[in-house]
């Protein structure tokens, strides 16, 4: 079954403590869209000004991605995000965002999207994804990424949210802030009185936790001895979970989140390889199979 | 087959947000030899002062550990250990460290201890961790474990001892500053060229990481609601490991290892749900067994 991605269509410049890349291919639906590629048909609803590189739209056609809700503002900038990694990786500051198109941007989908089952709400305001829910009938499966901002200047909307989705996506720093709790499983409980049936903890290294009606499951991370630039790992995790999770024919959708957590978060393994999306658009569906299967035995007890 | 457990046998008071314990029975070899216990049978060896109450003895009894190599002074003071945790349990501060009979303790073992075939270093001086291992005749596997206190002020001691053991314990971010490396799976490879053939990883809630010649095991932790008091639990840790390896008659190192770290992180949930032992020492191997079996289904995919 085919997938819905909205989000941010952005160019990152990115510095680390060894290199300066600027405007590069980046944005919360960018990642996520092609990491849903992998596995399914995938939308990509977003806007871009007439300062976006046609190479970059040249790389959503070469995952086959759906761009009839790819909005163009030719007299308009493209968001722009810069931002800074110190030596550890972990650690990052933002030197400047330029919000360009989206700051005024309303998604209008395509007629038949409408009707998608999957749809991932990328990490943008809570705002704008309320607009997309309400131009779709009857979505079979809805995830929510957000972030700490919107927890800090869009909290009611959030909330409001909560009640319209199936999943949401969070880091525990996160689920912490939203709840209050400092312990994580206990966060866990509180955020699903909020409404999701499914809630995902994005802890980086250190895996995921997914948490729904028949408990908990502990994901691991696919370890990684080098990390080159994380900038848009969540987001290519949460869209690699979503295209796995729409490409099953059978089985739970507890054992098919389980699955398509361990999928994500492969795809989110090749996306700190490289640069922006450089690494994450050369993978191949055979690389992520040889992954998956490396992961199983490192977690095999 | 039996364990030495050779470490500080200390009495600890402890100061949580909710709660004070003054002289709860603590010490890493305390926390060790009690979880190990529950495996195989195990010899305690540690000192204490005059001072040392009957009662904290009488636990070690319960647990019919092998307190031959027990040393008390009758004069002197047991090694005392004052500390506070803040509210989120994840930070503590030493209040105060006195440390009595152990500031010039050289452990001397009884005859028939040479033999031991698993001998546990619990965290204590690298200089007398090496006199342990002076007196012991081909052990079959030596572990030891350590703190960053001993790289800041033992370092050239630790060194000499990473050649002498089979396996080194160590949390994330000791294992970064021993090797001066962030990235986790790379500071692995470099301690392994210390010496170690195995390297255990502990990361606390996040669970741990196995390096060996077979490369890495990814260990979940059990999923903890409460946390009382966390004190111990890294030692409870090593001891519950080193106790199941002993125990088991057939397998590869590497598999037993593998379910050895399953079962002390168990028994180290069983130490944070109580102050100092009082949680570890009320529980049940059935009660262990039932824990081992929710993490196989909590980390199952």
């Amino acid at each position: 079954m085919s997938v819905l991605v909205v989000g941010t269509t952005a160019l990152d410049s990115i510095k680390t403590p060894k290199v300066e890349n600027p405007r590069l291919l980046g944005g919360s639906a960018s990642h996520a869209a092609v990491a849903s590629s992998f596995f399914a048909p995938t939308k990509l609803v977003g806007v871009i000004g007439g300062d976006f590189p046609a190479k970059h739209v040249a790389l959503y056609k070469k995952h086959k991605l759906d761009l009839k809700g790819l909005e163009k503002v030719k007299d308009g900038q493209s968001f722009h995000w810069s931002g800074e990694y110190e030596v550890n990786m972990n650690n990052r500051r933002t030197l400047n965002t330029v919000l360009g198109v989206i700051e005024h941007w309303s998604p209008k989908l395509p007629g038949d999207y409408e009707t998608t089952p999957y749809v991932l709400l990328a990490n943008m305001s809570p705002a704008v994804q309320h607009t997309v829910l309400d131009q779709m009938s009857k979505p079979k499966f809805v995830i929510a990424d957000t972030m700490d901002l919107w927890m800090n200047i869009a909290l009611a909307d959030l909330l409001r949210l909560l009640k319209r989705v199936d999943c949401l996506v969070l880091n525990d720093g996160e689920a912490r802030q939203l709840v209050e709790e400092d312990n994580v499983p206990t966060a866990l409980a509180k955020i699903h009185k909020l409404g999701p049936r499914y809630v995902i903890i994005k802890k980086g290294e250190h895996g995921s936790l997914l948490s729904g009606p028949k408990g908990l499951f502990i994901a691991p991370a696919y370890p990684l001895k080098k990390v080159v630039d994380p900038t848009g790992a969540g987001d290519s995790f949460v869209g690699g979970l979503i295209g796995y999770l729409a490409a099953q024919k059978s089985g739970s959708v507890e054992s098919n989140l389980r699955r398509a957590i361990i999928h994500g978060s492969v795809v989110a393994s090749f996306c700190c390889e490289g640069f922006g999306l450089h690494r994450t658009t050369k993978v191949t569906r055979a690389e992520i199979a040889g992954r998956v299967r490396e992961l199983e035995k490192l977690a095999k007890f």
